[in-house]
């Protein structure tokens, strides 16, 4: 099977790292300066659409712009997969700009260069069969149950409710707290030791991914609301707690 | 050495169970209800008083009361070390509230029953001679050295101002998230399992040691200002970088 991705940031190029494992791997990248991974061979545009399956692995707010440009080339029962992070929004882009000999799949591997440090060993990816693609979907599954991954199916709906309020949250969480500017010390707890974790996992990643998840998924505003009310709800019970120490 | 502990809540029940290891514990509570650990002997509060050195593990908000008690029982060369996870503030009610014959150690072992589950090898306590415990003090470090915990000098000033900022942000985080209900999800990512974890070690707490830390530190008003202002501001540019999706 010929495996292609397509985009080269930071998720683009650890995919197409782990799956050249596996696999011979083309790759393309809108950016010439991008770097590519060991044993996966950079091609043109054309000749990345001969590939079986195109990931899709460019940031969520572009997927609009690279749909247009790579639906011309989408060949009869080629298999197109997205990987981002929402899934609502990228899976109706697909329906709507590719053609329909395009099987379709909508992905979204939860983890990256930082969590698959050690490996894909327990770490969650998502699969939906968009549109005509149940036995690819079935072949895929197998795959990365392979790999040892935790494979779940989920439809865009689902996906974006439940990211809203694991993901969405953690990230939220994470550049609030960098931007507090928090720094690790010689007291620093267990507990604390796990936030300054977080920052760093949360903030490697590329800002406007941060941005794209909370815009991008209907479900984020309900979060960031529920957050706020919650700090408030925290700090007023203290006020009314009273200090007088 | 004739080793007490004053109180056994949560922490103190823990801080006696793990000194008997090495010495011989008594222990007293108000609460006749809890319940003594193992190889730990229950006294009166004047018994109590007969040990070489007198471990306070009140909540923070009883120090003043339970100084007042004891003043009258302690003992010419007693050493009286209060584990608080503040500092400032019972340092300064121990030299106001306890005889001048009382030699005084302010310290915090930064760890409790969940997050010492697997040992106490290093894990930070903080010592500090608050009155004429300089050779105690010695003695205790070399001590809790030798069972790997990582020791630390710091005043209570010292400690405070750092405690707002790690111990203080962490509490504050995982009460927060606790009241917005976050639970598992199979699609968890190993980012937002830490959260969890950070939840669950922070709520096994009793609240009033939540209520205690936020009011009796000097510092944390600061912090908890500078954590709404981070979500103000990260808020604010997620609105300014619109949406559009």
């Amino acid at each position: 099977m010929r495996v292609a991705v397509l985009g080269l940031g930071r998720f683009g190029s650890f995919w197409a790292r782990h799956l050249s494992r596996d696999f011979e791997v083309t790759a393309w990248s809108r950016s010439p300066e991008r770097e590519v991974p060991e044993g996966v061979r950079r091609v043109g545009l054309e000749e990345l659409l001969q590939a079986d399956i195109v990931w899709l692995c460019p940031a969520i707010s572009s997927m609009d712009a690279v749909l247009r440009e790579i639906a011309p080339l989408v060949r009869p029962g080629q298999v197109i997969a997205d990987t981002c992070s929402v899934k609502l929004v990228p899976s109706r882009q697909m329906l709507e700009l590719l053609p329909p000999h395009a099987k379709l799949l909508a992905t979204h591997p939860m983890f990256g260069p930082d969590s698959a440090r050690n490996g894909v060993q327990g770490l969650p990816i998502v699969l939906h069969n968009l549109r005509d693609a149940a036995k690819e979907l079935a072949w895929w599954r197998e795959c990365f149950a392979g790999q040892q991954m935790r494979v779940l199916e989920l439809t865009p709906d689902e996906h974006d409710r439940a990211a809203a309020y694991t993901q969405g949250v953690t990230h939220l969480i994470g550049r609030v707290l960098s931007d507090m500017g928090l720094a690790d010390h010689p007291i620093a707890t267990q507990g604390y030791k796990r936030l300054l974790d977080l920052i760093q996992q949360t903030c490697n990643d590329p800002f406007q991914l941060f941005l794209d998840m909370q815009h991008a998924n209907p479900y984020t505003g309900a979060m960031r609301d529920d957050l706020k009310a919650s700090l408030e709800r925290t700090l007023n019970r203290l006020d009314t707690t009273g200090g007088g120490q």
